[in-house]
């Protein structure tokens, strides 16, 4: 006989950063506690991938097929901001620092995964930057090795196209101490230098 | 339009310990993820309270109508182990000191609260400890104001039935829950108990 809950606990545990003591606890939780949680939780994660779709313009999690964002007629369209997944997105919006429109790549170059140009929505990203008249692209990706490579194709895509290529600042963060800064990140941060 | 995804973070952002920002992380998860988990959480969510129901014996959580500690021929049946809540009853088990079997209470007297006796399964206690020849109760309820209270009642209760009600005692920490007491501590607690 299946135990029910073991099920449970044990797709818990492929959640990100759950063990199986928290599983366990959230299973119990979600026993004990008010039925009506477990059955919400239940549906919405159901319908969750019939629900949310990707957004037909940019990429991004949406219930139509347009996001907000793309929908915002404020929003600066002579601006893109290619970011590789959905949470960076979120991040930068929370961060109010950015007025333009965004390109989702949901993944990054890489080569010895197998990711290759044609497996990343860069057609769909040149022509809507000649449709919409896109002046400046800023590379949002992650300041890793796919990261590094991914902004690296696009400056080498975009650079005869006269679309400027800008990429996010690397450099110390905000609030960080320099004795416990790694040595790449000092180096970034002393050559790109700017004056005061 | 709603958001389905606000509101699947808001859905579990309800989880115990799972804050705003965790919650986000684990929606975009199983966005991003293999559909297949969704989906299989989704199902086990939206039919857990039908398919894992109380024990009709001694009310742990059981897929059918008796649990596999009751079922097991090797437990001890005249000795029963009270307990508040299943995780207590899975963290003894866990322990491996106790070969007798459980009484499960769904909860501790609490006055203030309202939980009086004929709110708890006192009632099928006396009748199973008749029943089956039970000649000692081990009370292991939290050692906290409403456990305490629970445990003196119980000792009230089969004082003059001719049974004999222990109280786990050494090892446990003042104000401490069962659930998450080490190995060690339970063990301890559960051979040094001594008589109400």
């Amino acid at each position: 006989m299946n135990d029910p809950i073991a099920e449970l606990v044990g797709l818990l545990s492929r959640l990100p950063g759950i063990g199986e003591r928290t599983a366990t606890r959230l299973a119990f939780h979600l026993l004990e506690g008010d039925e009506e949680l477990a059955g919400a939780l239940g549906g919405a994660l159901s319908t969750l991938h019939q629900v949310v779709r990707r957004c037909e313009e940019c990429g991004n999690f949406t219930a139509g097929s347009r996001c907000a964002i793309c929908l915002d007629p404020r929003r600066e369209s002579a601006m893109l901001c290619v970011v590789a997944r959905v949470p960076d997105l979120v991040a930068i919006e929370r961060s109010g620092a950015f007025r333009g429109r965004y390109h989702v790549l949901h993944g990054l170059l890489s080569p010895l995964d197998g990711i290759h140009p044609e497996h990343l929505p860069f057609d769909a990203l040149l022509e809507r930057t000649e449709r919409d008249g896109v002046r400046e692209i800023v590379v949002a990706t992650p300041l890793t090795v796919n990261g590094e490579a991914t902004a690296l194709y696009l400056g080498e895509l975009f650079s005869e196209r006269g679309v400027e290529i800008s990429r996010i600042a690397s450099g110390m963060p905000h609030g960080g101490e320099l004795e416990f800064t790694d040595q790449i990140t000092l180096s970034r941060a002393i050559s790109g230098r700017r004056k005061v």
